[in-house]
């Protein structure tokens, strides 16, 4: 089928070449010309503005759009929807606000666009070799898509959500899961290395990606991650966050859900980016204050 | 090789038979004579006392022990001690506190008996046919267990951890990463079932676990769960916890690791253990004496 691809980043690029593995004609662009070309010379139909890509096509137009969340996504939507009719479909693949996505739901439907929202997960290989999927929309357009996304995730990869809102939303939701997750390993590898005892890590990593309860994908991260550093000694642990951990504690607070875990994994990925703290300055000024407790002076 | 093995439970039953499959020579017993008839009918040899069990060896004798923690290993080890020399091994297979190891390392090691800690996780069914283990202790003694232990695990799911209780600490830790992990994926599927979204959760864990970043032996469970009851209606949100959660909090404490997603996973099974809490009393009343606002009666 045509699909259009705006967005060339490393996940786009990789979606890309997946697509056109499958046999089919993708329509892709971006704002940086070299990407287009590298992609071009890969078999891709690389165009160079958004008008031209909506103009290639011969049938129904559906563009994939992989560009950052948030304004980018508005401003790109602006720039297609003069292109499209009714009937049409613009994907928002990145990991927009589901909030977000079911205003631009909304406002699109006044045209009679359909926007489907898919999750993705797996990162760049995924990308290239076979995604996870959670996709929400209105019936017509996700029906429309569904045989393209089953040929590019893995098997099993690929679930339709629900409606519009709910494919971004679940993919929020594991992207919680993920930040709980990756805090108990971090904390597990912790108490490892502040303990008397004395391991090799890829080891640990190893056996407990074999046979035991927490066997998962992230353990064999971290197998890789000590192979090439086995006390990742060359990395700081500044633990950044992209967006959909708030918005999972936003939605638990929405929702009057207790996702304590969830929000403490996101707050210590705050405390992480800073060197020194004002609770901690608050808490050591309580302690000298009642009890004559020395402080760290600056 | 000649191996016995005390406590035939469904973790103990099951390892016998994998042992019994690789072509070792196994002595079982356990209190429960029932049990003991069941593995001898398996082709084990099911013998009806310590004793029996310790004078059947024709050589070097190690017995594993898979008996409940606490003092029922103490009482364990001291009625097989008496038919034990120099040299011989126990095996701790079960989920020793690891402090409690390193005393029984020490009392034995004035006798020449050495005590081997192994931590073992994947399940009963992991027991059966392939176990994740994580052996602590001297290095003759380990090297003597090895390649029983290889062929019992997993492929890559058997390390040997360093010195006496590293195995047992190791399990434990790995227990703790455990909690943090499902307590972050239950509380995920309490924000999608609190949510305006309609979610087939078993489609979810399926989708989750093909591709994703979480995808995880945890998660594959959950599709198991769903399978059965699509909402887990028949299931109260109890969690028991069996130790390991607690000693890995008592750990991070210790040595002053900061563990808290770990150590919220355990209060949250604690608090899901109360129908109501004095907390919530203390803080509905003062809520009520400062502000007056209502309090709900008993």
């Amino acid at each position: 089928m045509e699909i259009g691809l705006i967005g060339l980043g490393k996940m786009g690029f990789n979606m890309a070449l997946n697509m056109n593995d499958k046999g089919n004609t993708v329509f892709a662009t971006d704002v940086n010309k070299d990407t287009v070309k590298e992609i071009s010379a890969e078999g891709v139909k690389g165009v160079d503005s958004i008008e031209e890509l909506a103009n290639s096509f011969t049938g129904r137009k559906a563009v994939i759009l992989l560009v950052p969340a948030g304004e980018i996504v508005d401003q790109v939507i602006e720039q297609l929807k003069p292109h499209l009719t009714e009937g049409d479909i613009i994907v928002d693949a990145g990991n927009s606000m589901y909030k977000h996505t079911l205003r631009r739901y909304e406002e699109l439907k006044a045209t009679g666009i359909h926007l489907v929202d898919v999750g993705t997960s797996g990162g760049t290989d995924g990308a290239r070799y076979g995604l996870c999927a959670m996709m929400g929309g209105d019936d017509d357009a996700v029906n429309y898509l569904a045989p393209l996304y089953e040929k590019i995730c893995v098997e099993k990869g690929f679930m339709i959500t629900g409606r519009a809102g709910s494919g971004h939303f679940l993919k929020m939701v594991h992207n919680g899961i993920e930040y709980g997750m990756m805090q108990a390993i971090g904390e597990g590898f912790e108490i490892l290395d502040k303990s008397d005892f004395d391991y090799d890590y890829e080891a640990v990593s190893r056996v407990w990606n074999n046979g035991s309860v927490i066997r998962s994908w992230l353990i064999e991260l971290m197998e890789n991650a000590f192979s090439k550093q086995p006390k990742l000694e060359d990395i700081r642990g500044v633990m950044n966050s992209s967006g959909e951990g708030i918005w999972t504690v936003e939605a638990a607070l929405d929702y009057q859900a207790s996702a304590p875990v969830i929000a403490l994994s996101q707050f210590m990925r705050f405390r992480s980016l800073e060197d020194d703290t004002f609770h901690g300055k608050v808490v050591a000024a309580l302690r000298n204050e009642f009890g004559g407790h020395a402080v760290v002076k600056k």
